[in-house]
């Protein structure tokens, strides 16, 4: 092979990857085996972190390009899909440490201080870009999170943190969609009954089930008056406000009655995408989750209750985080007003041709 | 074929398998399509819950039968193995049902009242067998999960309770572990002084580190005093009881010890199967654990934060057993004093040799 | 709770479900511990294969009601996508399955003959209702698979063969696909030459690459000679009947045609959901397909090259019947005409509307 | 952060990891979007088979070293779980790039010709430290596959070719394996009376199952002959060495035989390690034939029955590698001869204390 044709290692660069591999311990002068795998396995994990800034970055600006026309929805479902089977190989990828022992791993940890995880840049700008509040974030001690990365690192995680995040542009994009306000638009009044029919009669049946007993029947009941409030503040725009500024809700009244439409009316030709797409969201925020829970777990394993290396953030900061970093919680929360089918209220022909196919409706 | 010839059909008895399938809803005048799945997948559910009793039971029957023999630890081990296989497709299964959409869930829901998963004997049973204490147990309202089931299977539930579980099973014959005491035996005092060299360094090093603020190193100093007194409790006959009474334990002092030395020295012949069964155990837990948290995140898209069919256990309350409905903790939490490789006090020779093969040592 | 509300095991029909394991080692006398599991894994086998059945039935019925409304295709899309979570479960079953080890295996496997997975009349159905030509099986000895079922089974196999099958409704359904003829149809034209770009580039990269020899080379340029008379086939009736004839082809030319405009412009809103059945077909044959090629590997394992407890299906048959059995083979080999997408025609701007959403082109 | 302290992108080096994907579209001048997954997922493979190599390179340096130490024997079992652990994931991984449509791989497939995977030095090596026998694998044209490597990669292919491979130090390690031959060792005669036991009871289910045809009949009675042959070579030198000159053996007799005795007596605890290594090597056999199988299937997927990149190696090429390259077939193929648990002959008391703990013989 002549030396100006491309080749399989000068293609993957392949002379710069597979010589990025340095141990400490051997630097340390008593080379541990397993220390190999902790780098490699850490580096694998960056690659596929520098894939999904790349799906996110395309989607991202598509989002931003007046995006509604139909192949980017496309488009934009199929990389959000590459970017979940991207997350679950990074779950199951846990399982190769977790070869590793305890005893070996301590062997070399020590030497690894105060580097740590948590200066993952690409990472953070990971969660940024999806859109996690910055004042959502679980603290260890009073600094930020950025405090624990270099200058030049910390400067691209705030440049993250203030552009535009997928959630503010779903949220822009969701509060677009047509077909929310229609002419003859009443069918917003038959769902609300049905929803208030579903919530009561699940009530009646909490109320006639003896075989639970009072303090229970009476937390449930309880947990139904939440239920119907939150509900009603769907379609009150003062109350809605009001749990925005409380923090219990962070998408705004437009945007979430939208995703409400397309979550029941996700059957209709133009709906089923958008309706992949929020779903997909849904499964990023918990795919995130799970991967913190088994991360976690894992140090567990490795150091039990005591911290990581970079001094910092062990077991328990971990599982702090993997409950209540989610960001798409507003979207998943909406399944407690699902109502069944057949109680899905008929839309009007009107607008039913509107979420149709030309080639049916057209003619 | 002639008829007194063992068919497939009737070896597995596929007339009563596969005719026990009776939708509510078809009885109700109006089939709904996938009430189908619903059924088949719990009763796929139960069947491997039987499964896995059968492996439990015969587990049990072998440890009180004066289990040590070592053929026995291997088969131990291997049907372990069978369960926890069983359980990573229980927790796969759920995919299968997460393809009924909501509103096609909520068309039959209500037919099921007050049947719930919330009375699968079978379950309990297995919670029971495998040690889970009843005044663990997270509640509903103020009464017992049994007052849930039928008067013959309350019976049965009881029954699992109160004969001798896993978890004491296991106690027992960790207490009854040899090697613990021995002629010279001093190698637990280096034990300590490893650990306590190990936990001094750690201090330092999160001392030492600028990279995290002085309210972040007073929280992980004092973490490592709590580390440093659970530890102490460890040798310490009189603190250790301290520690089961206020329910921060529930293994004993000798069988903690027991494990311990088994997970440090697990390299050693003798102590690899006792080593993987502890391993196991500690999997076992934890793949309950992600089966709650995979079927409470399932029940939340179906029907958000309302109530289950049994006018009974939702989202919530699985959610809440997922965290809390832990057996082998004491196991688990084990990995904290775990120290590295080459920490490890030497054995003393003698105590090696009994610990290894005859046909190394016996010549 | 009284004995007229609905129970868990009432709606589940456990007393029966739980009371369907008859081990043939105990009525011998002599209980084998894992038979359990044998029985109970083809038990959940079968319960699976009758979801299968109940997915395939009410898809195949959609197809015949004149099928092509748009929620329809959304609904079958849906359903083969059950169909495809459970075959990933039933091939991540047969873990379970290894851990039984052979020796334990042989101890009951006598007492099961002449019983065979053989005569599963449900797996056979499934084949018969996706398909699969009798004429294309796989034979044993010189009998059809039906010889080994019971008279009704028999019967009830035959006929599933002689039903309209997912195949042949397929093939009627991608006949009507509208758009292929259309007014100033000639991209086809450009299609063709596209793909003749693509060949002949082909052949050249092969000629100049010094890398391989000229053996290689020349078997390599035969073969694209194969190619580009099969692709010519595609548009010739004539050769295209003889393709048939001699069965390297089983679809329609112009079925053929229509799934290969939906692969081509799958991006078009209304073909999106025809293209991810499609794929859909295909993957379902390679699941079935890695299905039998487990399967066959823990015959292997268990008992090597022997023959089967029906004297008749070993590790050899099935792995014959893995390389064999595909059914929508034709659907799949068109990846061989997938050009570019720079180089796809674009679409006459009427066409390009009548396979859009109206609400973008209804105005 | 000063800049002497380690941190995590310094100690991961990842200046250059992700410094290193250069798009050949984009130096084309016509960027592809999805050209970056495929150069990620290829750096992400080559990063793991460097881990392969490494696990691979010490556990051939522990068989060299005399190996037959007790704890070695451990983490040489440890270190292939771990290779297992990375095949499983090489395996997940190809859904990855199954999100990929042939259609845009097309666009930038010829940028890359003759780079080819063909080339992957570090691929090559693994499979010849396994042991992969050069005159086995399959050729394209009439080169050996280092005809398309570098002059300094083919050096170190050929290097590994003639070093130690994991199959011949394997094979050495079983001949030097104990306890074969012992005093009054006569119970290989009662196991070939169990196995011919076995054989002829087999061959009489299948002459009285009148379930199958007589051309059935009489191809499985042949079949019998065959194992019985075989089996009866393994006892008899001249005819052992005649499989093996006619290459149906490669393991030599005394290697097969200490094999064997390690599979039959698996349980006994100085064997239990020796059998899980034998597995072992059978699960990376059948994982890199998986490998080889799922990564045929995403080529056909990707460019149809046409070829490869290099303009060599295509799915046809692929799928006959995934058939023929077996290195551990002996091993695998011993299945043929288990037999049931009780018909393994009793061992000689002496021979049992031999193999089990000196904590229960020594005393």
């Amino acid at each position: 092979m002549t030396s100006k044709k491309l080749s399989y290692g000068d293609y993957l660069e392949l002379d710069k990857i597979l010589d990025s591999q340095t141990l400490q311990s051997k630097k340390n002068g008593n080379i541990v085996h397993d220390e190999m795998l902790f780098i490699i396995i850490h580096q694998a994990y960056e690659l596929w972190f520098k894939q999904i800034l790349h799906e996110l970055d395309s989607i991202i600006e598509m989002f931003k390009d007046n995006y509604v026309e139909e192949e980017n929805t496309g488009l934009v479902v199929s990389r959000l899909g590459r970017i979940i089977e991207i997350q679950k190989l990074l779950i199951d990828q846990v399982s190769i440490l977790e070869t590793m022992t305890p005893m070996d791993f301590l062997e070399f940890r020590d030497l690894l201080s105060p580097a740590s995880g948590f200066q993952s840049i690409q990472f953070r700008k990971i969660e940024n870009k999806l859109g996690m509040k910055p004042d959502k974030r679980v603290r260890f001690g009073k600094q930020r999170y950025d405090q624990y990365l270099s200058k030049q690192d910390r400067k691209a995680a705030l440049n993250s943190e203030n552009s535009a995040s997928l959630f503010m542009l779903l949220e822009d994009w969701l509060e677009r969609t047509p077909f929310l306000q229609f002419e003859e638009f009443n069918f917003w009044e038959s769902y609300k009954e049905a929803v208030e029919r579903m919530i009561n009669n699940d009530k009646e049946l909490i109320y006639n089930n003896n075989s639970i007993d009072d303090t229970a029947k009476e937390v449930s009941l309880k947990n139904y008056d939440v239920i119907k409030n939150t509900y009603e503040a769907l379609f009150d725009e003062k109350k809605y406000i009001k749990l925005l500024d409380e923090g219990h809700r962070r998408l705004s009244q437009k945007a979430t009655l939208a995703a409400l439409f397309i979550k029941l009316y996700r059957d209709e030709p133009v709906l089923q995408l958008p309706h992949r797409l929020l779903t997909q969201l849904v499964d990023i925020d918990q795919l995130l989750t799970s991967w913190r829970y088994r991360h976690s777990l894992l140090v567990f394993r490795m150091i039990g209750v005591k911290i990581g290396t970079g001094g910092s953030a062990g077991h328990g900061y971990l599982k702090k985080t993997a409950e209540k970093h989610s960001i798409f919680r507003d979207i998943s929360n909406l399944s407690t007003y699902i109502i069944p089918r057949s109680s899905l209220p008929k839309l009007p022909i009107k607008l039913k041709k509107e979420l149709g196919f030309f080639y049916v409706h057209g003619k």
